[in-house]
């Protein structure tokens, strides 16, 4: 192209928020998959763009209808597996596909307990955290990311936060005993796409994250996020890399002096807005180089 | 008043959605109680209205500024408790005041288990359902409302839907096995404002309700929910009336017919909009009369 | 029924939210109305709660079918117009049913300039308000409910707050000069269900309301809304009674002495929560009685 | 850092989402300027994450003062302008500062009309769109990107599908009249962080973009979206490049040949999810390289 022509960059299109829920039924036990699946495809199709022509473009509704179809041919089993699976049948059953990224969340749900015992067909949504997971092709190279969010956490205690520069614009009084609370969004991407055991891998890791929450003594909430992700790469070698994004939800103590009354860390008011938002990564020196798509999950870097 | 003469109706005014959080550090094991607090009074406000006199008007932000103390001076101990005491201090010490209504929203923590033992002061957010509380006073009355929203449950067999009358605007098919999910909205009212126990009552007649939703086999989401409500009068007859509003979040087995495939009942499409909404009150004969506020809540009638 | 006999109290199922879109295209300028569209049948369904008996249950699905059919047939108009005879047919067309309510939101389009001039077919959507609807019908009769939500409105000056009671509990200071924002619910309730030019007269209600919250010298935000009511009932003698419910959006004004400088009422901090809320009806003496449904929207009263 | 090691990777922290509006008082004509800003630091912070060492840490709450106390010193004009005033203190003002981005949500108010007169100090919130704005520092590097969001649009003609190839999984007919309507997430990047006139050039790129989608015919989403920005990029040099996220927000001809009825494009369903979504940049050839922060707004590329 000629200096300063005007040209189609980066593009990708495809169906948004498919909800799928899978139940299986081969015993009375049944089971549920309930996801949320976004199918974006990229490759050749600079001629829809520029005139319409599409002959390339896999519709939507076609995207849609393929993901439906693959859940019953192929099950879910995993977002992981099943988002592979259904990656792999565009990039190579057609042509013009040169790669795409498929998303999930998925939602668990609990058996309601009845008399004690878990009903077999009779299931409660849980609301901990969504589980997310994006999968990224390109020509036969496939990435697998894995994360979650809206997983809100608070610590009572064993939180400080002191020693900050002072300028001009500084009020903010020193503690060394706050609440730290957050909603976890996280992200982490793993070294091989066939690592099997995607669902007991997500649950380590998750719980491996809740417990060094709670466990390490913060000073600051960039502490507890590098923690979390540390363990995560300490315990995991098939995790290359991983990317934490945390609103610091502040929990203000209030002052009840006017009203002559002491409040020793007992009476907090949750504030909405605004919020520290501390984010960042932890990397393993050497291991493989992330794809494009690990620049745009959780917020920034 | 002369007949067409413009006049102030009924009116009242408060803050709304006070986000109280109040840690119970009386050991080690600390507790966490999370609350979203509306405050609203009624009673004699016509000078404000009609030209501005506020010699009458508890502000907005002393009300705020009294959830807080009292949290600290009373402790909460439950919804039930802490609105009654919050407001029969206003209704009691302000003679302009002849009553109000004063809501919460209750959100559940669970402790993040470290090494298989719950933390002492970690905590996770729970998203099973939220606690809704209305106390209502009227001069010395006092009636309390409980209830639940945001619970979503599912059942993926034993429901059935057929036997509807058919006019020229009818294409639904009858069936016999179809999944059954909804997101309860509940509100009972009780007999007495001084019951106690209040969090044992509330978390049993929220689990006789799921047990009811799992246990019925359903040939409507209304049979459904009146049995729900059934249950509770039939067991607590410290209630005197029971408020359901639910909307049928259809699941659409999925047509794969065209792709050669079948659906036994295994791949569903959630639906978003619209969805079925199903209402019902469940009463006791010769119960007490209800407060007006049972009137606004859980949509309807 | 015998005392102590647990029975079905008032009870209503429908379609919520059918989302409706009309193009009328009888010229190359087309117009749209875009409608979001909930219908509730009440009446003799005591049998499908209590054994799940649904030979009198008019689906959800083919009420909703209904509405498309019925603004093809029909048109839409006006929701008042809308929702009137659509109503008219599940009452006079299934003996089972008394009665019920249809409620609609309306959501505004512009058309997009181009060159100037407004474009024959591309739309903008407006975000100012939306317009709320309600029809109820019991047999015979019919009402007519009418308003707008998230409607946005802000004072910089003339607003004060001052002279309320100061107890121990009261830290707020009084000012002469502060912003008064609300997000105006607005319902009012008309003397008859035939009265067409419903658009136009929707129209110069909500402009007065806004002109009135505009020209108010405000002293509190009850003074405001009580003077909106009134403008509306004096100048429409065809509306019983106005109801209002604004949350008092507070914009604090930052403190900016610590940093030396000062903040003549320029720099604010729009808060989320806790908000004041206020809430008022304002009637005419002698007005018809209000239907049912007037008790269950905006909010309490 | 041998290989294995675990490390900090990229990071970056602030204060989000902090509410500012701004009144200009000069003379009794006011005017608002509502601005959501968010600062995010990137720098030399490696031990507050390793060791909880907050030593080069500006506090966020120091952010958030900084951000109301140069609104009062600096105004602020455009979003453009203060961002890049903010951000600029930051990064020169602290050493341990070597960049980051600040980022804003604008909100626009009309006048209230009073007697056909846009009134001094009363404001109604458009609803439009959402203004967005971005700034990106390294050292002495400024970059600044622009852009809007929840842009509602819609065309009931000049939209035609077809031509896309069919597989096992297509059952989509083509079409050659339908809705096209979509909610645009637009940005773009300048070339130069010293322009000036920002207010005006947003207002004429955005006017443009709308232009673009009503005067297209189109054949398909990607063709309008590419459109939509090669006008702005043929018509603005100081633009290099153009994102756009649109998802297809589906309009589906109701059926209405059951019911005995013809729908000739008339009446529609407008649907919620799964909703195509369709993602390009137009670029110029030989423009300057895009900042870091390019890779993360607009979703994806």
């Amino acid at each position: 192209m000629a200096h300063g022509d005007i040209v189609l960059g980066p593009n990708q299109y495809g169906k948004a928020e498919v909800r799928l829920v899978r139940v299986t039924r081969d015993t009375d036990v049944h089971r549920v998959e309930d996801l949320n699946v976004t199918t974006q495809l990229r490759g050749d199709f600079t001629d829809c763009h520029t005139v319409g022509d599409n002959s390339h473009v896999v519709a939507t509704d076609t995207q849609k209808n393929t993901v439906y179809a693959y859940a019953r041919e192929h099950g879910i089993g995993s977002p992981e597996q099943f988002l592979t699976t259904l990656g792999r049948h565009f990039v190579d059953d057609f042509a013009q596909v040169a790669g795409g990224r498929w998303e999930s969340q998925l939602y668990a749900w609990d058996r309601i307990g009845v008399d004690g015992e878990p009903h077999d067909h009779a299931f409660l949504r849980e609301g901990r955290e969504v589980r997310t997971t994006l999968v990224q092709m390109d020509g036969p190279d496939t990435w697998v990311l894995a994360g979650f969010t809206d997983c809100t956490v608070m610590k009572t205690t064993g939180s400080e936060f002191h020693g900050f520069p002072r300028d001009r614009y500084t009020t903010l009084a020193e503690t060394d005993d706050r609440i730290l609370a957050t909603s976890v969004t996280a992200w982490w991407r793993y070294t091989s796409a066939d690592l099997g055991d995607w669902n007991e891998r997500y649950a380590a890791i998750r719980d491996l994250m809740l417990e060094t929450f709670a466990g390490v003594h913060s000073l600051a909430l960039q502490q507890t996020i590098f923690a979390m992700g540390r363990a995560v790469l300490e315990q995991f070698p098939e995790v290359a890399e991983v990317k934490l994004s945390c609103p610091n939800k502040h929990h203000f103590l209030v002052d009840l002096a006017p009203f002559g009354l002491k409040n020793p860390n007992e009476v907090f008011f949750a504030a909405d807005r605004p919020y520290g938002l501390i984010e960042a990564t932890v990397q393993r020196e050497g291991a493989p180089e992330a794809p494009q798509a690990w620049a745009t999950v959780a917020g920034f870097c």
